[in-house]
């Protein structure tokens, strides 16, 4: 049995989380019966929803438990089996934790997806390829539904849904422009990643001064936004938001730690007659097979080119989620775990 | 030529507006030309969406310009006619505006309707059986897309929109919540509109007081809400909103004057994956025939029992105003104009 070594929530945050709200356990990895498998994780996967979790709050999912591994994406292989259904060297996603290793019971629906990695680098299906891929084309298509020609803007744009999300506006004829902190990040999203724009909101003090940026970057006003961030960024895009806009709400990292960041304009929905939709990709399983494809596609191509965070060894995770949370990842925020 | 009393906008509010803004002027009557009629306005239709108009702010419809007669809903009857269209004594619904007469083209489309007063008083047709209903039917219908046994919250539930929206909401076989100010509007919608609950706003001192009342009106949570009013009553719904709750947003009166009113917690947009829409109801003109005659059928029954707030003569129309923008008024705000 090899030895697992996890990371824990060991208490809540007060308000902004630390280092001190996790901890680092060893133990051994349980022998397995009938129908399980055995992951190495070889990356796992750091996403902003995971402070929201740690919060004891009502909210779409149950809270992380205090005293459990933190819960997350992870890919790997498998590298014991008793399931038909896998064999060592496999390479599988699923939700293995923040841990080295994980025990699936592999007949669970949705557990463990065995992967092809010909074409796609295996950590890909944690971010373009993956969740926060799906992310961006749930939202892109079913709730902005962009029309060839519109404008859609983007916050949070060098990230993993930011990334993909450009992407694939810019494949249905769209001026794609990203909203992203700094030029390193800027350059990127737009020499890289192919939008058009980018606006550099760290250069702006408030909503009214970023939103006369927005105003040169979208001449013709916004058409679609895609929500990352909340706060500042999301008023100063509401602001240039063109009648029957669209906005498809699915983060809203500014406001996690506890303090409710407020909407500071929200006649504009009134008054431009805006469709404000909240939603969570895990609740829309049905797209995740066409969603997919098409991202499968694109970084299979070259198109979409994903950036990624690499923190090395699983005791680095606190801190980089914690940095992840203040926007010093650069791409998909991922750690080397074997 | 009658003589014609007409009510200007004289100047724009600066914050506040306030009876200086408005001029009270007489002229004559122009002489019709080939296609005219001279209207003779019975009453003149007060609305929050004024107030909007009042600021030179971009927004859903050109502002009202300054030195030109208040434009508003009126009905009334033709007193003289130069079109085979219309007879002397016809009953009429147009936007004849501020004043005791109005000239209408009356071959231009929708500029003048006539109507049938033998089941609906004529005040009707600027509230319940007028654009206030079809706003609420439209929110109600088109929005919030109620089914049965779902518990469906309004603000400003004494008003025009607000008491056909709970009387659209019944019919449907849902319960019906109020929200209204004082006990006398609060009696009047439960005991003659029929909502299951009405919460009196003007108990409570903020946002999470009135939130708690709302939970015991609503024991399975709300599931579409219509919102009138914007502010701390908004939040408060927002704070019991169910999972993939909905919100037509059509009017935010607390934001009239100039000062935005933030949205306390637009979290919960995507906790609760909301849809949030606003709407303007002259922009969907193929529901009127339908929704019409369901409010007409509601009112000729008598299950919809509009209040009016009646203010005598057009001089007084300035006052009234400003009392229905604070709440004042009590159901439907006309001015009696002869």
């Amino acid at each position: 049995m090899p030895k697992n070594k996890q990371i824990l929530l060991d208490n809540r945050p007060q308000g902004e989380a630390s280092a001190s709200n996790f901890k680092l356990v060893e133990s051994d990895t349980p022998a397995l019966t009938e129908g399980e498998v055995l992951v190495r994780h070889h990356f796992l996967s750091l996403d902003p929803y995971m402070r929201g979790r740690m919060n004891d709050a009502k909210s779409y999912a149950a809270p992380q438990p205090v005293g459990q591994v933190m819960q997350g994406g992870t890919v790997g292989e498998v590298v014991e089996s008793r399931s038909p259904k896998f064999a060592v060297g496999d390479k599988v996603v699923g939700m293995g934790g923040w841990q080295e290793y994980s025990v699936v019971a592999a007949d669970q629906p949705g557990a463990l997806r065995k992967v092809d990695t010909a074409h796609v680098p295996l950590s890909h299906y944690l971010g373009a390829v993956g969740m926060p891929g799906v992310t961006a084309w749930y939202g892109l298509v079913k709730i902005i539904q962009p029309k060839e020609g519109q404008t859609i803007v983007v916050s949070a744009a060098s990230g993993a849904v930011g990334s993909a999300l450009g992407t694939l506006a810019k494949a249905r004829g769209c001026r794609a422009v990203g909203i992203a902190g700094g030029p390193d990040k800027c350059r990127y999203v737009t020499e890289e990643l192919g939008f058009d724009a980018c606006v550099d909101y760290k250069q702006h003090a408030d909503a009214s001064s970023l939103s006369k940026a927005l105003k040169e970057a979208c001449p013709d006003g916004i058409h679609g936004y895609f929500e990352n961030v909340g706060g500042m960024v999301m008023d100063a895009v509401m602001l240039r938001m063109n009648a029957f806009g669209r906005i498809a709400l699915c983060g809203m990292i500014a406001g996690y730690d506890g303090k409710p960041i407020p909407m500071a304009y929200p006649q504009l929905i009134l008054t431009n007659r805006l469709t404000v939709e909240g939603f969570i990709v895990s609740e829309h399983m049905e797209v995740w097979p066409q969603a997919l494809q098409e991202l499968g596609t694109l970084v299979g191509s070259g198109k979409l080119r994903p950036r990624e965070s690499v923190a090395q060894g699983l005791a680095s995770a606190p801190e980089a989620f914690l940095g992840m949370l203040k926007g010093r990842n650069f791409g998909k925020q991922l750690v080397k775990v074997s």
